[in-house]
């Protein structure tokens, strides 16, 4: 995309929030929204998502993401249909934009016990895409923030992201793009919005997400087409690599040209990535998002 | 209180929920709450309070909290008068009500970085208070969720609570009134919505919120009102107690009456401590709460 498409993307973006109550939209939902449990324990799943052409490209699968993070919390979602309608409108109005939907418990309940019959409050954001990737690749940190080691939670995209945030604050130097998180234990896990793949002689293997981190769609796509181990890596692991790679839904495959003090340097197996990627996400074929 | 009159405090809650950014209310807040921080990320905190006679006794302390944890996250909160000016009015027209407090972040920044100028959206809500305690004390269970360690947030009272939604979602039997809750190396932690003491060989001790847990207001009174030692403390250490009580700045002190199989007598101790709170708090020293 040229920088004026993009320009001519933001200005596109009338339908920016809209809220609903179980299956119906909602005008006024300030109180809805003040009194429900997602602002008041992050007790909620979302979907960050790239629109491309009036479509989102991979939402079959951000859809059953979502549904299977919603069970695993016992919160009850809107039917299929719904949700394919409402985001299918949302998203035919927002142009090439970034797409967010956070499905919450609702309100009710007492406390944090959770009421057993609320309809879910549920919301659809478009915002602009975020600026194109750095030339040649981002430059990536060690984050000191850790990530705790929760099972119950490990993988889902839930609303309970205050160690990202924290991560993330670690650093204001806009020469820095990304911060890459280690566990409790200090294996290595992710970056702060982005899954993490590691080349090492010749194979592709990413972190495993079963005592935190987030089981990302790109990444379940990625570790398919590029036959990747699903494992446990150490800094040093990290370090020493051919290759690193973050990825995710809204910038698709970012390789990594910087980790704290080494230069990595282009990879054909980075962009072999890309291109495999290009061919399943029509948004990550253009010219800016396949060097 | 008699029933009628917490009847009558239920139908005195006018002012339910009030919305701020920055220094000032806003009336139509629905945009504000759906693309804020709070809702996506749980990146804020709460202070939950009991009003009585239209004042808050303990607001002093919440409000020390409540920006202690703001700094240790990154978040300006108002200004203490805005603050004071703002919960005196709600309160004011609250009557006898839980009130809650929220503070986030507010809106902007980029994904998970934190904008480094935005006003923070916070807002005021109340609601009846809880139903009485059951008589002799409460039913606790064990729960099976687990605190995971992190160091960065314990003892905050943030809005990254799906541990405590989990852990409380673990029963529906109206015969069980809390779940005590471990960390993830089996310490004991708390209740899912209390701050645990236990009393052994005479002393009371209440575990430690260093790796997890909330630093409660009620539980930093009575751990100087009664000497408490702040310890480590295991299952069989709990299991074994000659008392046990739940507190919280909503509903004060909660003997134990029950945990699991064992029942635990009415203990002198847990009446002394409950005269204590009352003797610093009207609200706790009704005859409903204290038997």
């Amino acid at each position: 995309m040229t920088s004026g498409a993009r320009a001519d993307a933001r200005a596109d973006l009338r339908a920016e929030v809209r809220v609903f109550v179980g299956d119906a939209p909602v005008d006024a939902a300030a109180t809805t929204l003040a009194t429900g449990r997602g602002l008041a324990y992050g007790d909620g799943v979302f979907e960050t998502m790239r629109a491309t052409g009036g479509t989102l490209p991979w939402w079959p699968a951000h859809r059953a993401r979502l549904v299977a993070g919603a069970a695993r919390l016992g919160i009850a979602p809107p039917p299929d249909a719904v949700l394919d309608r409402e985001v299918a409108a949302f998203v035919a109005a927002a142009g090439e934009a970034a797409i967010k939907l956070v499905l919450t418990r609702g309100s009710g309940g007492r406390g944090y016990a959770p009421s057993t019959d609320a309809a879910p409050v549920w919301l659809l954001q478009a915002a602009p895409l975020p600026p194109p990737m750095r030339a040649g690749g981002l430059v990536v940190r060690w984050c000191e923030t850790r990530l705790a080691l929760q099972p119950a939670l490990a993988g889902l995209k839930h609303c309970n992201r205050l160690e990202q945030v924290l991560a993330r604050a670690e650093w204001r130097d806009p020469g820095i793009d990304e911060g890459l998180m280690r566990d409790a234990d200090g294996r290595v896990v992710c970056a702060t919005a982005a899954n993490l793949f590691v080349l090492r002689g010749g194979r592709w293997s990413t972190p495993a997400v079963d005592r935190c981190g987030v089981a990302g769609v790109c990444r379940a796509l990625l570790v398919e087409r590029l036959d990747a181990d699903v494992t446990t890596l150490s800094v040093e692991d990290v370090g020493s690599a051919d290759a690193l790679l973050l990825c995710n839904a809204l910038r698709g495959i970012l390789p990594v040209a910087r980790l704290d003090a080494r230069a990595l340097a282009p990879h054909p197996a980075v962009a072999g990535a890309r291109r495999l990627l290009a061919a399943a996400h029509p948004a990550f074929a253009s010219p800016e998002d396949v060097p």
